[in-house]
């Protein structure tokens, strides 16, 4: 490769993406542990078969009836009454994104967000050639976003994006709708809230402040987690209608295939049925915490489907501890701190057994 | 839109793409009219209920078993022994050649087409900041790239990525592996050969080419063209090692579906039926042509599954004319010519039914 004209600044740049191991519990990448329903499946595979006999023709570009069916599931979730001329969809969340900072980011435009959070923002940014600035959460209060920090960062750096990751990656807390209030009111820039993780928290969401924020609010999610849907690669967002027109002018035409289109529509009709198993997950994520707690370990609070534990003298040690005992979690490169992805209970259990023999060995 | 802080070139844009009308003959996208086969839809609907139930886990993030499928593809369609660690696959060939300017052209790099060519090449540029250059084809000599003014193009403006589109969109000629070689002998930086109509044509690949220039040359492709396979969004490109590498520092993680990689694999098993397909429609296209010269048309040559035709005087009304007669054609812009894709010999008759009607009234 170094004899390729490859831009400078990604020289010395890596791959990014967890490892893809083959380890008999995976517990790496927030993924959800349950399977999509046979309801799903069956109705999926109906309606595919017409669909592959269209398939020598392009998708519809717009992709109308998904984002009506998102339009639906987002009123029905947060009691705001949307329609599909707030919703844009893409192939996962993090097209989503580099869209969003293709039309309001990009060269001599700056970007800020609120670290450790979710590890593309930065990526994003880069691949945009949007400079990312960093403010650090306060570790002491469970990685919270101290709001001074915060608008001292907006006031020094007039940042074009704002990035909000609640409840954040990988440290699993959530911001308040006040705080978001504050950073809407100081930002001179955009605001995306990313509620990757949102159905595995009962707070409001900030959808609820779309109407008061029209020119400044974009609210991100994805289907990759709640929704079982992770191979389906379905990320949107929510934001008054002219984000929307924004975005056409910079999303690739026939982004997204007539087989996503129809596989993420079908997984909306069933959603009722598949987020019956967030509860379970927000169970075991209460269980898996007290018992961390109990073994003496720096539980970190989630509203989420992974857990942010510490603290350890040695994480990348830690890690491969874990990983020999055949569970393979991540290390996200915040120091002392480890998070792991909460699965079925008895992965949850191989988990807590190697966390038990550690605590033991201290 | 005009409240939102959009980047300042983007507000005189407007989204990109042929209109999608509700239209009985649709011969502007250059679709392949024939649906997948029954064996292809059994087979994906078969293997499909597998990937469904996994659809909560992350889909292979490298795609080395499409990569594979279609390393097999290309070996045996071109001759030249080829692995998936020369090959890569994304969203369509539109994403294919975003991620090869993220890594090769952006902010203070430009490329270089010669045009009338795919519309595309300049807006992705222009998407990733790499500033576009465009010469002018030779409208004289069946739109061919003028060999002279590539060299002096070449010359002054020191492209790090190159355009040549063989067979040409939208004028169907082809560019020869001799002048493909005098350009990449005089190329300072990337060169992307974008072969998406290249099933149409009976020449040579530019694959052939790569062993000798690995540091140079990038041959893309598609599968929404001879593969019946616009719906399932596949392009991908051919290269030596080090490009695949190079790329994947900018992909987005994941960008490929699970359903999307098995939809593409399992077209490609069987790519010897589905290209059937081609042959007929290249003999349609050969019958279009003689009827449009019959009838005192300017008709381009063509090695692809469309034809440029001419001239109008009123380009517009003209595509408006065949539109108003049901037949919906792509004006791309090119003064005095419109494009019409090759579609079922019924289609074609439809389309013709019209060429014969206005060739009556001049």
């Amino acid at each position: 490769m170094a004899e390729l004209p490859l831009r400078e600044e990604l020289r010395q740049e890596k791959a990014y993406g967890a490892p893809q191991l083959n380890v008999d519990v995976r517990l790496n990448t927030n993924e959800n542990p349950y399977s999509p329903s046979p309801a799903i499946i069956e109705d999926f595979l109906t309606q595919a078969r017409g669909i592959m006999g269209e398939l020598n023709r392009y998708p519809e570009r717009d992709a109308v009836e998904l984002r009506t069916a998102l339009a639906d599931y987002i009123t029905r979730r947060t009691g705001v009454a949307v329609t599909e001329d707030n919703l844009w969809a893409a192939n996962g969340s993090n097209e989503v994104l580099q869209q969003l900072l293709q039309a309001f980011g990009g060269p001599g435009r700056c970007a800020l967000g609120f670290t450790p959070s979710y590890s593309m923002h930065p990526i994003l940014s880069a691949g945009t050639h949007t400079t990312f600035h960093a403010i650090e959460r306060d570790a002491a209060n469970g990685f919270a976003i101290d709001i001074d920090k915060a608008l001292a960062g907006i006031a020094e750096y007039q940042p074009d994006v704002i990035f909000v990751t609640t409840p954040n990656n990988p440290t699993g807390g959530t911001t308040s709708l006040a705080d978001i209030e504050t950073i809407l009111n100081a930002a001179p820039g955009i605001v995306i809230v990313d509620e990757a993780y949102a159905e595995f928290d009962d707070g409001p969401s900030a959808v609820t402040l779309i109407e008061q924020y029209p020119t400044k609010l974009v609210v991100s999610r994805t289907m990759s987690k709640a929704f079982d849907f992770a191979g389906g690669r379905l990320g949107y967002f929510v934001a008054a209608p002219a984000f929307v027109e924004a975005v056409l002018l910079v999303r690739l035409p026939y982004h997204l295939s007539s087989l996503s289109q129809l596989a993420a529509t079908v997984a909306l009709k069933h959603s009722d049925d598949t987020l019956s198993t967030v509860a379970k997950l927000a169970q075991e994520r209460d269980r898996v915490v007290a018992r961390l707690e109990q073994l003496g370990y720096a539980v970190i609070e989630s509203k989420s489907n992974f857990v942010f534990f510490g603290h350890f003298a040695d994480t990348a040690a830690t890690w491969q501890r874990f990983l020999d005992d055949g569970v393979l979690i991540r290390d996200v490169g915040t120091p002392g701190y480890l998070r792991t992805t909460i699965g079925l209970p008895e992965e949850n259990d191989a988990f807590l057994a190697v966390a038990e023999a550690l605590a033991a060995e201290r």
